[in-house]
């Protein structure tokens, strides 16, 4: 192999692969990143064997070749080069990778590419196609209430269902649930549905470009992988086996009281109250007030034993009955983090059944949190 | 206690402060902030017993007192309160500081301020004033080079010393010295040795406000202590017990080999060949090589057994006989970094003596390493 190809386009990719690298696996080739050239083009891959991530970038070619160098190493040594040309040149006697940039010459001892796993090579006819920034979106507004409990393996993956012309993602931890619509351009054939774990998608998310782009997304059929190509970087994920929970059966269909309240006044009150709630098992309490002649208000307070209280009054449009319900501040928090609208509707029944968090005038994200005891 | 200040200003002050809290002490009152009432302003302090930091800020006083309250809750909350004003109330009898801003009510649980050390008043007729800009130039390039190694005590600290009006600061950790000369504007009448701890000029660099300021260090008779004052914030350490190593005898006079170098081109150069070097005990070589016809050059050379090998080479001026020398690459790119001229002057006389490298046309500073043995 011998190429040349520019410092920051190169720094850029390596940056882009890197998080799939797996510097404590027992096999040591998966703390390299395979360097190969590929149809007049530099491919950098690297794979942890659940998830893997390839780039493309533009380089002269000046011979073919493919090795294997220590991705710390030469991402480390890559950002240091100055702004030019970089150029490699591979010894594949002693698989010794010389990169010379400016005044200077490093040599890498590097693995062989053969000894790399093999990277799927996915059909795209076979893909759905969906646009970068909704994609983006859909899995900031999921991900994050997928569980991190080891032990319960699906949890820990997103539901990915697609029916007609409708894909939905969904997560659950046990104590929240969010869910995510979209409509895609063209029906699908056959109906999809796979659990893809949180972790890949947040890695997508990253990876993915500006959100004019278009993603498509391959599942080979009986591979057990799920497939996402953009125009210069490709993430394959392994997917999780088994049954995701009924979701749909628990979320409450009809609610007592919606209160309308301001998304950026709520989620500041939620932080104030989250420094008293912390010492004190996360719980706030929400005394939910409608308005007789004045408007309504929400009352959101936090107590510790230790530490003190803390009350914060926020006004809100309250339809329905007064209600007062504690929640785990964190899981409001970040639900309200990632509302897009102005307004958010709190949607409950009764303290101790769920509660629906929505945007207001946005039906395609619902998230549904179960309220704590009230001490 | 009752005040009303600015959440802005309580915010700043609180972040001066808080590096000073311990929050893990067996003494758990100095986990807390004493907020106080003083001559129409409030004062902030805290302090682990070694290291002391007070800020003053400006308040609409409604009534005297004094108070502790625990520093993380109550930085936490002033940072997540609205750009307002914050009414500070204190219930002498609970000893509860009520925060009201905004729409929001928290009531801290405090530890009466009697229980808080006592913080020494200063008499600044006996200081020296200097200059805030030179004494955070003094530090940077200074306290980098002190040990970090608990077991001797004397090394932590940086070397104090006024004669005249000459004032300087050194510091060595057994394996380089730094030293930095500054003038003071009137001499002192008794010459003043201290050794002073590094993290506690660490922190007065951090909490001394802009360049243009003075600060004015006062080392009271007897007490161990040194303080230093600015406008709104005073510091105060206790000094380290001991006699410093006689560091001046150690520093050559004279130099075989003087090579002038850019100062960045060095710093990049031993950046790129960290990456390598820190693979194989961060050793690099300099071959420093003369000119005859064409001018001289340093080239700059690490290898590891397990990673592979780097070169580079810069352009240098070479006065002198050729010298291969090798040096810990961290002691060179931490020098290198805190010198602010353009070029450096390396300084050497065999590969088994100490180098001295100085920023070109600046006489008030030195830097001294001991070269690695040459494997």
């Amino acid at each position: 192999m011998k190429a040349s190809v520019s410092q920051q386009q190169l720094a850029h990719g390596l940056g882009m692969v890197s998080r799939a690298v797996s510097p404590r696996s027992t096999l040591p080739v998966l703390a390299n990143v395979l360097v190969a050239t590929d149809e007049g083009r530099l491919r950098l891959s690297a794979t942890n064997l659940e998830l893997g991530i390839s780039c493309w970038i533009g380089a002269q070619i000046h011979e073919d070749g493919a090795v294997t160098v220590p991705a710390r190493t030469f991402a480390d040594l890559i950002n240091a080069l100055p702004n030019d040309t970089v150029h490699l040149d591979l010894n594949t006697k002693t698989q010794t990778l010389t990169v010379r940039c400016g005044q200077s010459i490093t040599d890498i001892k590097g693995i062989d590419a053969n000894e790399y796993p093999p990277i799927p090579v996915p059909d795209l006819r076979e893909g759905i196609e969906l646009g970068v920034g909704d994609v983006k979106e859909m899995i900031q507004q999921v991900a994050f209430a997928a569980s991190a409990d080891e032990a319960r393996p699906v949890l820990q993956g997103v539901s990915l269902t697609v029916n007609g012309s409708e894909l939905i993602m969904a997560a659950t931890d046990g104590f929240r649930i969010s869910v995510r619509k979209t409509q895609l351009s063209s029906a699908v054939h056959q109906p999809i549905a796979a659990i893809i774990p949180a972790r890949a998608l947040n890695e997508l998310a990253r990876v993915a470009g500006d959100g004019e782009q278009t993603v498509v997304m391959v599942l080979p059929p009986g591979r057990g992988q799920v497939l996402f190509h953009m125009k210069d970087v490709e993430l394959v994920s392994q997917l999780i086996d088994g049954n995701f929970p009924d979701y749909r059966a628990i979320i409450p269909r009809s609610f007592k009281t919606t209160t309308v309240i301001s998304t950026p006044a709520l989620l500041k009150a939620c932080k104030q109250a989250e420094i008293i709630a912390r010492e004190g098992n996360y719980v706030i309490r929400l005394n939910i007030q409608p308005g007789a002649d004045a408007p309504g208000k929400i009352e959101i307070s936090a107590q510790s034993e230790e530490t003190g209280s803390s009350e914060i009054s926020v006004e809100a449009a309250v339809d329905g009955p007064n209600l007062l319900i504690a929640f785990n501040v964190r899981y409001l928090r970040e639900v309200l983090d990632v509302v897009k609208s102005p307004s958010v509707a709190l949607e409950t029944n009764a303290n101790n059944t769920p509660a629906m968090i929505r945007p207001v005038g946005d039906q395609n994200f619902q998230h549904v949190i179960m309220p704590m005891h009230l001490g």
